[in-house]
């Protein structure tokens, strides 16, 4: 069997490639050269593997989809707290290229726009990090969350810089602003060289699965940004990263994305998939035609917007049987399955705590299940504590030992954990009728 | 045993229960003069749980809060597009009783702020309806998220009017501007009904966990809302909800939530529970000040931030072995687990289409499976197809139809579905070394 | 002789007629319906002669035009301070039914554009004034200003009101803010009743006249204004009447005016002329279009332009010759001409002040002076004074006693007041080369 | 005697002297540590009297104080349609180093603001002008509005381009809106050093005195700028000088005034005087606090607000009395005085057109008039011309040729021109009533 993936890519970006709307982005001779008809897309999951279609191999500078990446790295370089005091986190509803500075403190609204993006730059490296030092922390930033050594197109970097007025003035008004105490010159030109690494759609997507998969580069395995600079990326680009059509992105499409005057939109599903596309005409957000479209077309069919709940899934408690053993005791075998996240293990707790569901024994049976988070595991194991302390003996069948209550720094000492039913024995069926009605109320 | 969770929540409040900053809403009698002590919270899951602490049935006036429910409702009645040309979608950054219009339409920016929440509230019932019918279209729909019937505290609405200056101004603007046609005092009017019927935080709750339910109500089941407008009212809150400290919410708590100048804040975990707080002393921006606080904490430590990645799964593909049959054809049998979404269903797919994965059956093999959405499901019966179209016999083991294949409305006819293995005789195992390489790669 | 000034006006309006760019106002069917064919203009001379052409007995409501003169009467009432506290005097370079209030306060930025207008009405009469009496006291007020009962127009107010969204908007917008404590509705019903005051282009001109004599109505002689206030109003006018094109109308024309959106324009030229044009069809500021032309056209021919420095005056010393008379004493004789401000009291003290000018007798000759104002008589008086104390003889020589030194309260006492020389005998010329020199010099 | 003003003047700074509130600018180091107490005011006379008090000869970088005239020159070299197209006339109600440009063309909304000055820096000399070659242009041509050579001090310039960051931002903004192509660190640095250009407050007395002689130097006589571009000038400062307290600037003092943050502040009488006074201390608006309070001050005393009606002038028609000469002929003779503008050439047109008031011969005797401007000839010529059509025999008593009718070039061919009245023979005197009624009427 070949898979429908690859075939699914070709008829989506087939469907868009007419469409020849908008225009390549002008104030930068090599992006306005470039071959408008150029089109291609390419998702990565989280394991790495990269699905293609069209020029997924051009190469394009990266531009203002550098911008999470970089604010990512400056988090993990500063601390949050120290980085918000320079750039904040509210939507400008403006153009990227519009001033959007706090009216009083002169602080860039957010590090999305070219105000905070250039801010975020200056704050790369050590204090007073030379043009070299500061480009090169951006290169080689961004090309940990690429998984290969990505390289700076100096013509196009030479390029912006002849027609860089606009970004000279807002860093001259953000250094008149006391923002920051570096050269204004030397912050543009080191953002324009962030902005002229090349990369491709391929490049983008792992750097988008990165970001989708709480930090961690699905190539190299690096855990490039924590999870708490992950999610404050992910965020940031949700509420800013469209700059004035944030509302509609948000909408529409749903999940946290970026895109470049260059041509290029990445987006993020948190825990799937990160995607590229590549197409340069632009809208008049400066957003690439066919790109915003081919993502609206995929949110759609893929399900991916962030406010879509998940479809209603099975119970979480498979089972939840009681029986007599051999010596005449109480033992209820509680059996769960799926992803038990808090509101799984409400779930769970809720069923523990029913009125007259008094046991000796009490099995929670975990071999169907496939995950629990950390916050479930820490109400789990509080709940099995307490039944501990009630006087009724606890018993994990928890082979993969999800519950990490194995070895000697078990979280709850004295539980008695099994790998198969075997060793419970001679144990007799009680019919349950409550149990059947729970199941009748949820349906 | 009993269940921590109350313990948790009696714990969370009385830990913020000292704070007493903030000033309750001074510009009506009845907000001005409500107990700011009082401090209350309620968490419903989606089968309509509740779980409370404080004062759980102290009723409050919505205000606010009414806001995404009824622009909801609005959707409903006249669809996306018919809404969207009265009112956008994107953030203000600006305070609650701003104009907050578009520069050239005079389009209301958003459906949170007043302006546009009035003028949602003007869309309710026929063309021409009454200030009554209105009123009552809307404290019925509130009734059916809230799962019981809704009461108007007129004390409050009469207070409210004698000093709706600025709600009169803004509505006044508007029917200048043409947004409505219809008389602006009883727009205001109407507006003020709405923002004055009373909940509990109970009733917040499960109007809560109706959308984090996909618009299903939990206590009645009624569809209250159909997804995509579900979907619509969500993405709104998030990027509006809280006007001016959108992004700081974003960031910090990271769910769609919606306070209300009485005191009341929610917030909502799509597919996980419904939350809702009480505590009269407000913040600058309106907001409860411990409310804001809880559901910081709540976030935190219930991992509820949307842009949180889940943490690592299971892999999907529990195991993918091969054996000979009796009659020495080759049995490929892939044992999947847990919840299947789009990018599961990719790593099946490309299981299934490896090089040298040559079989003359293909068992899928369902039964540990929790869930597949229509997505993923719609993607593997592509690639089943395929593979019956390459001469492969496919066996489903699905004994709960999870692929919607039994029955003469099969997806993909002349497909074998089992319960179980037992009637796959004398298959003998093959050694699987490419198999082992996999699971290796994926640690 | 026929004057030629009707001819000038006749020839003026007809040179313009053609001009048919522009629309009537629309948003009230008595503005709408309008003959815009109509066409008016007055001038009107200190003392009251009007000079017309056209249409000039047509009647239309006053409009906005009626602020200048209500602020007035509010200046007059309240106090300066008292009104300044409500309404600033900062140009907006907003439209006329913008908010345009300072963002801090909510204080309308001036009295010319709708919220200061309101505010500015909502003063009137004592404090919880009926809207009728408001009303009359409006009516009566812009009488005073005419010279002649004026009355409402009942159908345009109520046209107006049915459609008055905007004023209410903006008037609820100033209550909440706490700017005024009337109802909102009373103050903008009173404020339409009071732009629907009829009048013509004659009266307009009077009312114009009224404001360049200084708050004297040329046809009454009622000082309607004090000084200070009159001269406030017309600051005011001339940065804040023409809304968004003040600058250009600063530069172009340069006369503080006022339009309304009848299609009446008014200006005035301090010390000179009022001027009035009437022309229904207004430009995109809401300015009659042939209006505008016309004062531009006139401020050009007429040399009205208060940034115009006057042509180079005569000399205000018409002589300055000495003499011996018979006992041989020094007598000086100063003879001043024209008009006589701060800038020529300085010249006459300079020369009174040259070295070598000692003299025994200074005679002030004051026959041919028109006008002294009150700072030149000071400086002057103060001049003599010292003279005097040098023990200089000094005499004036001023039958219609310009310096007011005659009488008990002379301001200078001990003067000696001739009517003509001819009480001074026998002086004999002295040659007086310095003399010849000097006004070789001012050339 | 000695001139009082001297003694005026040292009075009214010793009054201010005590004040020491606001601070000194602090962006450079020179205008830092520039003596606070430093105290000077001078006064110029149209004919280049100086006044002064205090520190009259302490210098002082001209700075702000340099935008109108470098912008009167600019509008000489280019004329006015041309330098519209690049900087507006419209008020910003900012401060001066805001943006403050058109939303739409990105246009500087004035030239008074920092954005505005500089685009029209960048307007001096040919296209494609050096730095040095601007430079030259501007400090040569304030050197022609001050009447001496003046120099540029290096030191100011050095200090203010190190810390221009502000100005180095809003040039990169406008060289990116292409509202100019010159590099714009060159536009930069030549507004500084025109900005570093010191004066005296006697230089600046004096070039203030030349804008108020409409153009005239009253040192060297040399029209630096033309009547049309002067009033532009004066026209832009009065709306745009002092920023965002322009409506303050002209209801309180109201003459046309530039401050600079050096201390400076100068003001323009039109046809009067020019003021400039000297005190570090600046107020939020950047304007010195003792020089703001001294311009109020002398504005109240010396009357030099632009809105006050001059005092009620003597009426320019001084006598007009009927004869009957030694023939039996009607002679009619009409005496004026004073300054006859166009509202004094109608006041005479009225009386020659009196009703009953036909005569043989119209004498006009002018040997009482200071002066007659360009319009009231120009009506006068024309009345003449007519009563000369009607059969009327026309005389001028106008021995200084005010009306312009002697020689060939007579603007009357065939008046007779007399210098007194001895030749007009045998007249005798009628009793004139409406003469008196007249008189009566307009007291």
């Amino acid at each position: 069997m070949r898979s429908p993936i690859p075939d699914f890519l070709d008829e989506t970006l087939e469907r868009f490639r007419p469409d020849r709307s908008g225009e390549n982005a002008d104030y930068i001779p090599a992006l306005a050269s470039a071959d408008p008809e150029k089109l291609a897309i390419c998702i990565s999951t989280l394991d790495g593997v990269e699905y293609t279609s069209g020029d997924a191999d051009f190469e394009f500078s990266i531009q203002s989809m550098s911008k999470p990446f970089i604010y990512g790295l400056a988090l993990e370089q500063e601390g949050l707290a120290g980085v918000l005091e320079m750039v904040g986190v509210e939507p400008s509803g403006e153009k990227f290229n519009e001033l959007s500075l706090d009216k009083k403190s002169g602080r860039p609204l957010n590090p999305m726009i070219n105000a905070g993006a250039m801010t975020i730059h200056s704050i790369l490296g050590d204090p007073g990090a030379s043009l070299a030092e500061r480009t090169e922390i951006a290169r080689a930033g961004l090309s940990r969350f690429a998984g290969r050594e990505l390289a700076i197109d100096e013509s196009v970097a030479d390029g912006e810089w002849r027609e860089a007025y606009r970004n000279v003035a807002i860093a001259n008004m953000l250094r008149s602003y006391d923002i920051f105490y570096d050269d204004p010159d030397e912050v543009v030109r080191g953002y324009i060289e962030q902005c002229a690494i090349t990369v491709t759609v391929k490049d983008l997507a792992i750097m988008a699965s990165t970001l989708a998969g709480g930090g961690i580069n699905p190539l190299t395995g690096e855990q490039v940004l924590s999870p708490r600079v992950n999610r404050q990326v992910l965020a940031v680009m949700m509420t800013c990263g469209m700059y004035d059509a944030a509302g509609d992105w948000m909408t529409e499409i749903g999940l946290p994305a970026k895109s470049g005057v260059s041509g290029g939109v990445f987006g993020v599903m948190p825990g799937q998939v990160g995607i590229a596309t590549f197409s340069p005409r632009l809208d008049r957000h400066g957003t690439s035609v066919r790109g915003a479209k081919i993502f609206r077309d995929l949110s759609d069919r893929l399900s991916l917007h962030i406010m879509d709940a998940p479809e209603p899934a099975r119970s979480i408690i498979r089972r939840d049987r009681r029986f007599v053993d051999s010596e005449g005791k109480m033992v209820r075998i509680c059996s769960l399955q799926g992803l038990i996240q808090w509101s799984g293990s409400e779930n769970v707790l809720r069923t523990m705590d029913e009125p007259g569901s008094t046991t000796n024994t009490f099995v929670l049976d975990l071999r169907r299940v496939n995950e629990i988070n950390s916050v479930a595991r820490s109400m789990l194991t509080g709940a099995l504590s307490r039944m501990k302390d009630d006087g009724i003996r606890v018993v994990l069948l928890d082979p993969d030992d999800l519950m990490q209550c194995k070895g000697p720094n078990s979280a709850l000492p004295g539980v008695q954990i099994l790998d198969s039913l075997k060793s419970v024995k001679g144990l007799k069926r009680i019919r349950d009728d409550r149990r059947r009605e729970m199941a009748d109320r949820s349906t």
